[in-house]
């Protein structure tokens, strides 16, 4: 460990030597960057202080992936404001005082690469994921026509294609787009849905138009009912499906309830499938719900926010079967592919509906008149006007990666949850919160304290281990040690659900984090 | 400008012979970046690898201000196809392929920086935004909650409050988000405002409440429009105020039509003012406009997405007088502040509004039993769940320029923008699109070609005319030495709209547009 920290510095020391002229801007310091471009002939300190600002990550990203150092070096909120001056004024800084506030931020920060965060969905820190979002940064641009990001334009074309073939839609045909996370293009897909049922809804609203239902599962992602809320259709209208006890919808009782609100006088008008919810990283039966959704005549949407990232596996994606017969995907490359965030895509399988449903035709933007094919000028797609380029990350790892590459960091990551699995499943001090081996990387568990062991199953019981999770957590923070979520869930008390996204991940780290939860909650 | 690209070459020389070890990995590249962490041992290729793209981007940087060098190497769409390989397949590139795929990246980019690209209402690069970017992308993190986000959450908290005390707010008092870019900022307004007058809507829906009308100018941005649409309430709904000749919305045409769409049993629920409209850069009247809402209970909402960053400059924040009685203001940095793409802000004077409006309380996400003050948690008051850092550039450039360097770059693009009116306003072959000095750095103006100058006014010099601004704007793009924006508006052919953004700007760059335009026209 030693090694890395003195590399490190070594590097540092040199570009310190070789970059001269390095400190200038330190010593003839007078009005706000005089000497950083866009200046005449502020090449010198704009590379000088850039690259320092480099050399700082660089050492962070270094520091990182060193399990010898802290996840978090936690602070309170009203501590971290008192520790440091981070208010805003109306006199500049100096360049040196803003490096000091790039280490300062980074000091508090959570190193969300550290192989031992496993907090999210959304963990690890990929390398040319990284060097991709830099370059995105130094291209700063935005996605609205092929005017001004021809590039990343087609880019996100060939991405977008590419990722529907994998869902298996005939030649990678359809639409689609990058979102600002799973949330807003689970909220693409209602609204499309909806548009596609009864288009005059954009005109006219919701007034307009017969009371719509939407369907989903008890265990899915909370940003369905916040995009009804949103669209005005009222969270009221989404009627959750039961699941079985590994957290799969139950076709059975969506069909049920299908039937129920139609003889309501409702119109059912989108099921939302989740492929890996949130806590359990359950796959509901695609095929049963897409034979359902046949039947009735229902937009067959699948959340697959967290999930999709199997369909790179041939070992794994038969979990997903049946996403093919879906009108609309949700597939977030950040979670479990581990691109840099935000990268969140929305495919559709029809083409042109998107367009369609968002388009306002504003004409100082997507003028008509222009000497290139308009078909590419695809930001009239979007609810967003400036967007920002969310692709390049993702294209670059998969040039960098392969197919293959990401298959394989994968299914590592779904062979270390087996192996947590198979360590804990009959360990003492530990009960599973579902039975059977998971079926992606979420492994939720109680850990039981001693004092709680044998213990008949009562009132107290329950009540004391509701608090063991919370105040274990606690400690791994304040340690900043390691870091994994715990929530209740439905009659389940506090619960921790263990994911693994990061490819930095090791079986020495799970056996770290077993060990840590018995240390930090032995004498609960 | 020989010395700029000798300097960025002998940096590259220099950095290339120190780290003796950069090209290991082009050697002994086996699978898919053996060295590259997180592997074991990974850091000195890693450090080599990122410091090959730094590099890389750096010249990019440099370039981006040279004027010798194009602003675009424009290609169209099936050339650009064609010229380079951009396909995703099975099997990895080495490292060497990918930071070729970096250099092809940019070589086809627009550069947004340069001094000439007039194209946008956000251009210019700012080092120190840029830095900025860089470190969020190394910090890797989701805004939702303060324990994996908190220095981005406290950042958040003492930037927004900034932004109020701008606006005019007692104390900076109120609350916001940062959201992924205006249109969704506007959106949100019209979210809460309609939850505030009936917050029923969020379960019950539309069908539950009484047909809403919004009122905005028919010089606003279309994203009124566009979230009228998403939210059910419908285009029809979004009723358009009249402007006078400047782009300014007319306050009585906006009380006849409030009172109209009362008469006619609809329920007025919001006006959409625009601070800074996107073509003209007209100031509609907030303090008439607020009298009005004030006198009928409407929500006041200003969009001052492109003008709002004129609330920096003690000589031009007159503009927006009135703004103080805003419900809401959305107010972009990343247009007139220069902040890299993207940073939007939605501010609202009522605080916890927005969380009572969105907030689903998933106990996955917001654990209640939580070791630290859960106001820190601002996730749930978002549509988003995973949401993008995008305060810390704006924060980071605000602490280095200091509110009066904010002001002294905004003065100078409004000065440019008045030099280009003066300029232009009586030189023959110009007319000007509205009489009068520009409010904002918006100057609308028709080229008129020798050919077309003295014809009398008719249909033939109409569509003759209508066809100038096109084709000069596609031979800037291929020359490749500025780029200026143009379209129609109402009854008004073609025009070419100039707006300044960019520091990077100077006196002879408008100098070089207006001999460009001459240049590329003269024969039409």
């Amino acid at each position: 460990k030693g090694i890395k920290l003195s590399t490190s510095h070594s590097h540092r020391k040199v570009t310190t030597k070789v970059f001269y002229c390095r400190a200038n801007y330190m010593n003839f310091y007078i009005s706000p960057f005089p000497d950083l471009l866009p200046t005449c002939n502020g090449e010198i300190t704009t590379m000088s202080f850039l690259q320092d600002v480099v050399d700082i990550l660089l050492q962070y990203v270094v520091k990182s992936f060193d399990r010898s150092t802290k996840v978090i070096d936690f602070h309170y909120p009203n501590e971290l404001l008192q520790e440091y001056n981070w208010e805003l004024a109306d006199q500049p800084q100096t360049l040196e005082e803003i490096l000091l506030n790039c280490r300062t931020t980074l000091k508090y920060a959570i190193k969300t690469g550290h192989p031992r965060y496993f907090n999210q969905l959304s963990t690890g820190l990929d390398m040319v994921g990284l060097a991709a979002d830099w370059l995105t940064s130094a291209a700063n641009t935005n996605m609205f026509t092929y005017e001004i990001a021809p590039v990343f334009v087609l880019l996100e074309y060939v991405t977008l294609r590419k990722m529907r073939e994998m869902v298996g839609w005939p030649g990678g045909c359809g639409d689609g787009i990058f979102s600002p996370g799973g949330a807003i293009s689970n909220m693409y897909a209602m609204l499309i849905a909806r548009f596609k049922m009864f288009p005059e809804v954009k005109e006219k609203g919701m007034a307009a138009i017969p009371r719509l239902v939407a369907f989903t599962s008890e265990h899915s992602h909370f940003s369905v009912k916040k995009g009804a809320a949103a669209l005005g259709i009222g969270t009221d209208s989404v009627i959750l499906i039961r699941c079985d006890e590994r957290g799969k919808m139950i076709p059975s009782d969506l069909e049920r309830r299908i039937v129920e609100a139609k003889q309501k006088g409702f119109v059912p008008f989108l099921v939302s499938a989740t492929a890996g919810t949130t806590v359990y990283g359950a796959f509901d039966p695609l095929i049963a719900i897409a034979d359902i959704c046949k039947k009735y005549k229902i937009w067959m949407h699948v959340d697959g926010a967290w999930g999709g990232g199997l369909l790179m596996s041939r070992k794994h994606k038969w979990k997903l079967n049946g996403i093919e017969r879906a009108n609309s995907v949700t597939w977030n490359p950040h979670k479990m592919m581990g691109v840099p965030l935000q990268c969140s895509a929305l495919l559709v399988r029809e083409e042109g509906l998107m367009q369609s449903c968002n388009q306002m035709h504003a004409s100082y933007l997507f003028q008509q008149d222009k000497h290139y094919d308009l078909s590419y000028d695809t930001g009239d797609k979007a609810l967003q006007c400036g967007r920002h380029v969310d692709v390049f990350k993702l294209w670059l790892m998969w040039r960098a990666k392969g197919t293959t590459g990401f298959e394989a960091q994968i299914d590592k990551c779904l062979e270390l949850a087996e192996y947590l699995y198979n360590k804990i499943k009959n360990r003492e001090g530990y009960e599973m919160v579902f039975d059977g081996k998971p079926q992606h990387t979420n492994v939720c568990f109680w850990y039981i304290p001693p004092s709680l062991r044998g213990m008949e199953d009562s009132e107290e019981r329950t009540s004391r281990l509701m608090k063991v999770a919370p105040v274990i957590k606690a400690r791994m923070m304040e340690y900043g040690t390691t870091m994994v979520s715990y929530q209740p869930l439905g009659d389940k008390v506090n619960f921790f659900r263990m994911v693994i996204s990061n490819p930095a991940a090791t079986h020495q780290d799970i056996d770290f984090l077993i060990d840590e939860i018995e240390r930090l909650g032995q004498d609960l």
